[in-house]
Parts: C-alpha cells; sequence; structure tokens
C-alpha cells in the first residue's frame, strides 16, 4: 500500500483519500496539479513528507501534460505550478522541498523539452522511491530508542499516511513493533482534524500495534501518572536551532512530557530541516478554517452554537530545550542540536 | 434562570438540561433520588457546584416522598438515597459536602418524622439560594483580577450551568464585563464532552461576551502568542495544599499558561475545598465511558475505527505550583496558599 503513487500508464497520480478513513478505504485519481493543490488543502493528502511527493508529483502532471501546441512555454507552465502548489500550505517546508527538487531541472537547458518531461517524471518517482528508503532509515533509528515494553504517547498521524510508505515517528514504533518489542501506544486524537483517532488508530489496527485513543488534555494525566515512557511525534519543518514546528497540540504535549521527565522524541527526514530559519519563531503558522472546529457533532447534534467562531491554528511551536532527540535518516542527534546535527549529516554524505 | 430549582407545588427538581445544549434550552423534571442520580451520572447536570445543590435536592426528593405506611425509617431512606448520590461521581468533593448538609440534620432526634421531611427541604432551597450569594462574591472577587482589555483563555464551563447561577470563573469574567471592562474570552471547547463549545460559548452568548472557541490544543499557541493575558477555570476538588483537581486538560493548560509567565486563576467556593486530603495526588479521578472520547462525528463519519478502544480520565491534577491566586467568596488567596487561605477562611467566619 502507497499512500500516494505515479501511474506510469495513466500518467496520473493515485493517492488514498485520508478524509474518508476510518470508514472507508478509498482513493482519488489526481490528474492535473490543480486538483493536487485542491487534494492537499482539503487534506485529502497531509503529513510534511507526503506532501514533499505530491508537490514534486503535481509538477509531473503539469510536465505529462504538457502540449506543445498550446503555445505556453514547458517551464513557464511549470514553475506557475509551483508556486502555487507551495503556496497551498504555509508550514510544513517540505512541499517547498519536493517542488524545488523538480523546479531545480528546469535550469538544466540541454534538454528539450520532451526529453525535460521525461525527466521531470522520472525524477518524481525517483523522489518516491527515496521517501520510502529515507522513512525505513529513520524508523530503524528511531526504534533505536524504544525499549521492550515501553507506553508511548504519539501526537497527529506521522505513520505510512504521512509519507509514501513507513512514516517517521509511527514509523519508528512500528519498527520497534516488528523487531518484537512490546510497545504500547496511547494515541493522542489531535483536534481539531483528529489525525490520532481517525488515522493514527486506523493504521495501529492494520499493524497489529496495542493502543488506545485518548483525548489531547488527557495526555498531561497520562504522563503524571508515571505510565508513560515515551512521547512521540514528527515536525513539519524544524529551525536550525532544533526548534519543532508541528501539529497543533506538539507544544503542550512536550511540556507536559517533559515537566514528568518522559522523553520526547522527534522523527523526521532531513528534507524537513529548514537550515535558512535559524528559529522556530521565523516559521509561517498556518491558521485553518473555523469549520474544522466547529463541525463536529455528537449524537447528531452540533457542539457549538450556530453562530460562534472559532480561531484554528494549525501547528505549534515547540522550543528544542523540551525535546530529547531528534531523529532523522542520518541517526539520532541530540542536544545540543546544531552542533550534533551538523555530524550527523556530514556524516550522511560520507554514505 | 435557574440551573437546578426545587419546585414547591409539586416537590420536584427542576434542571436544565445540559446534554441538549447549545442545540436547546430544555428542563428535566427530577422526581425521585434515583433520578437525580442518572441526570448527574449522564452530566444532564455537572459542574462542581451545582452538583452540591443537586446532591442536596436529591435527598429532599426523598424525603418529600416519604411514606410512613412503607413500613421503612425515614432517616434509612435518606441515609441510602445520600450513599448512592454521593458514589454518582466521585471527584468533585461538593456533591458529599452538599448531601453531608442535608444528612447531619438527621442526628437531630427532636423533631418528628414530618418537620423533619420539611426541615430537609427547607434547608435544601436554603442551600440553593446560598449558592447564588456564594457566586456573587466569587465573582466579584475574581473579577478583581481581571483588567479593563483582558483576553483570558477559559477552561470547561464554570457559568452559571455549573451552579445555581452566576458561576465560579466564567461568573467573574461576567461580573468584569458587566463592570463595564472589556473582556475577550478564548473558550477551549474541553474535550472530551466539549463543557467549552456547547456550555461556556453558548452562555457567552446570552451575556454578550466577545468570544472565540479553540481547540485545547490549541491553548498553547495563544499563549505563547502573547495575546492572552490570564488563564481561568474552577476546580472540582482543592486539597489543603492549594493542588487543584479540575476538568481534564487543565494540567496541561496551567503548564503552559506557567511557562509563559501568565497569570493561572482558579476561582471555587469553599466548599470544594478539602481539608481532609493534605495533597492532590490523594483525591480520585474518576474515569469515565470510552463512548464519550469515540462518538464523535465529522461530515456523518466516525472519527474512530468501530473496534478502538478508549480511555477517558475525566479529571487531572494541576500542582499547586502552577497557581497564581485561588479566588473563594472570602477572596483571593495567594500563594503560600495552606497559610493564605487559613487567614481568608478566618475572616470569613468574621464576618
Amino acid at each position: 500500500m502507497r499512500t500516494i503513487e505515479w501511474l506510469p500508464e495513466s500518467r496520473e497520480v493515485r493517492l488514498i483519500d485520508q478524509r474518508r478513513l476510518p470508514a472507508a478505504l478509498e482513493y482519488l485519481t489526481i490528474q492535473t496539479p490543480e486538483q493536487m493543490v485542491e487534494a492537499i488543502r482539503t487534506m485529502a493528502i497531509r503529513g510534511a513528507p507526503a506532501l514533499g511527493v505530491a508537490g514534486a508529483f503535481g509538477l509531473a502532471l503539469q510536465a505529462a501534460r504538457y502540449n506543445r501546441a498550446g503555445g505556453k512555454d514547458l517551464r513557464s507552465l511549470v514553475h506557475a505550478a509551483a508556486v502555487m502548489l507551495v503556496n497551498s500550505r504555509p508550514t510544513a517546508v517540505n512541499l517547498a522541498w519536493g517542488v524545488e527538487q523538480i523546479t531545480s531541472l528546469l535550469d538544466e537547458q540541454t534538454h528539450s523539452e520532451s526529453e525535460l518531461v521525461e525527466r521531470i517524471i522520472s525524477n518524481a518517482q525517483a523522489l518516491a522511491e527515496a521517501d520510502v528508503r529515507t522513512n525505513l532509515r529513520l524508523a530503524e533509528n528511531g526504534a533505536s530508542l524504544i525499549d521492550d515494553g515501553d507506553t508511548i504517547i504519539h501526537h497527529c498521524n506521522t505513520g505510512a499516511l504521512a509519507v509514501v510508505d513507513w512514516g517517521t515517528a509511527l514509523g519508528a514504533i512500528r519498527f520497534a513493533h516488528e523487531q518484537g518489542k512490546r510497545v504500547h501506544v496511547l494515541v493522542d486524537e489531535t483536534r481539531p482534524r483528529l489525525q490520532g483517532s481517525r488515522l493514527t488508530a486506523w493504521e495501529c489496527e492494520q499493524y497489529g500495534i496495542p493502543y488506545e485513543i485518548i483525548t489531547d488534555n488527557a495526555a498531561g494525566f497520562f504522563l503524571q501518572s508515571g505510565r508513560v515512557h515515551k512521547v512521540f511525534f514528527g515536525a513539519d519543518r524544524v529551525a536550525a536551532n532544533g526548534d519543532v514546528v508541528n501539529k497543533v497540540g506538539t507544544y503542550m504535549l512536550s511540556l507536559a512530557a517533559h515537566a514528568n521527565q518522559v522523553p520526547v522524541v522527534c522523527v523526521f527526514p532531513l528534507s524537513t530541516l529548514d537550515l535558512s530559519i535559524a528559529e522556530g519563531r521565523y516559521i509561517p503558522i498556518e491558521e485553518r478554517d473555523a469549520a474544522e472546529v466547529l463541525n463536529l457533532r455528537v449524537d447528531g447534534q452540533a457542539i457549538a452554537p450556530a453562530t460562534a467562531r472559532a480561531l484554528n491554528p494549525a501547528f505549534d511551536l515547540t522550543p528544542h530545550a523540551l525535546i530529547s532527540a531528534w531523529v532523522t535518516e542520518a541517526g539520532v542527534v541530540r542536544a545540543p542540536f546544531a552542533q550534533n546535527l551538523a555530524q550527523s549529516r556530514y556524516n550522511q554524505k560520507m554514505d
């Protein structure tokens, strides 16, 4: 099962429609960059690494549909789609990163347009394949921090559904589970979009990982109780100093873990790292539609007055001081983050 | 509008069915202690001070329906109802306190059974009236901590719906609003039962207090932003050292406020104080039905796999070190709590 994949015959993208889970496993077929933008905006596909691949595939769709007879320049069309895709969600840096992997090809002037089209498509496919390999290494590295018998609180969804396959934080938990370690996950529901109860719980059932769902509010109770050994989550963007911008709620969860001496582990590919940003407070935080907060129903009843307004920041900032370990495909990085990360990146380049 | 009241003609209790808000303002008529227990368990009525009155009224219902011909002793019947009522929710001390206010009358041997019935009913009614007076003083004391222009994060529901009238933390905000102070409330939704978005938002609309709903997860984002001046909440039980057990999520909210130097204000009547408990960790935490976590629907879809399990602690413990001010009807208490509280209780007795 791939969360998102390129269909070579039809030159379309097929992706799991995550808005329909856990009720139904359904796929969307995407044919244009505009459809990809819509899928990203409505969170049919989400998860920082998956968005990187979605961005690259969005440009591959543009290239695949290029028709010289239209009178427009291939490079201009791809650039225009790139701008549209990058702007569809502002916080996760992977989206911009995936798009940049493709637009950098446009500078190669030696190719004919038809050669360039094929290069764009093959590079986007390679990016998706690389994502799986990266995630498998991430998962293995993250699993090294998990002990037999651990109970782990997990935030949002960071499993296969957040990437092409495997995942980041949940990938590490799955890897440990497949190694035979007994792990138990407290899946926090992750309001407002409920990626925890909808997606992570569904993934845990696929893998046979024991879990219970808790409200985000209840994490503090369990952390105080001494029953939790680690907190795991992913990242949407990591600043050069190790500050993490991730799904809203990560900050409060990390504070509560830190206050109770429970290690906080953040798992992400190096493509999530934005060395151009010194500190997390410079990372833009997307504010989303109030309807995501207000559109719940319980027993058929609305959960807010009809005229209620809501504020809906989609991410928050967790200062690096609250984080115990950053896990990338290059290894486990501990504080001080910047210095130790540089070392691990160097190691990776030596591979 | 009274949240709960005694109907002298029919000798019944009428209460707002809070399960139906904000969709509809409907009343339940309660005729027996068993019906009262059911109303408490299902949270048709909730809120620590309101539960105190509900407990007393539950015994008044038992007394009012006493029939000597049944062959049972009035005192035994009231005692049996008291046990049932106290056990209906274990965390809020007010329920036990309200019941105790009535059962203490049973020791008076000088009254005939019919005199005792009337004394129980009149004492329960007096308790409800005293609750309104207490809350008005609470509200005034709490409002003294609110400045013109404050933005306040409020947790759970602590308004008129949590008491007989006025409320504790939200009562203070309402009092400040009626004093002409400009206050703005960020109403956190308070999963799992959503008392914030369902009840507090509804109350803010009744009073004309400007507000927005936020997810519980988003409180950290707003506290970091510098846009929040205070955090206000109530209490279900306060230990002798000032530790607060309150609706789940209070602890994480307080941690985030404390980390950002935002004052944390806890507002409660002295009946919520349990001097028999030295520290909060000895207070029992009610665990409620997993369905409260899992029964949400979004766009008609379940938000968790059909086979998912959930854990649902209803309260958590906020250590006294995170709290800036405790507000009771006797005044504002600052740290060290135990010493300063003793002083304020003494002052109250001098009134």
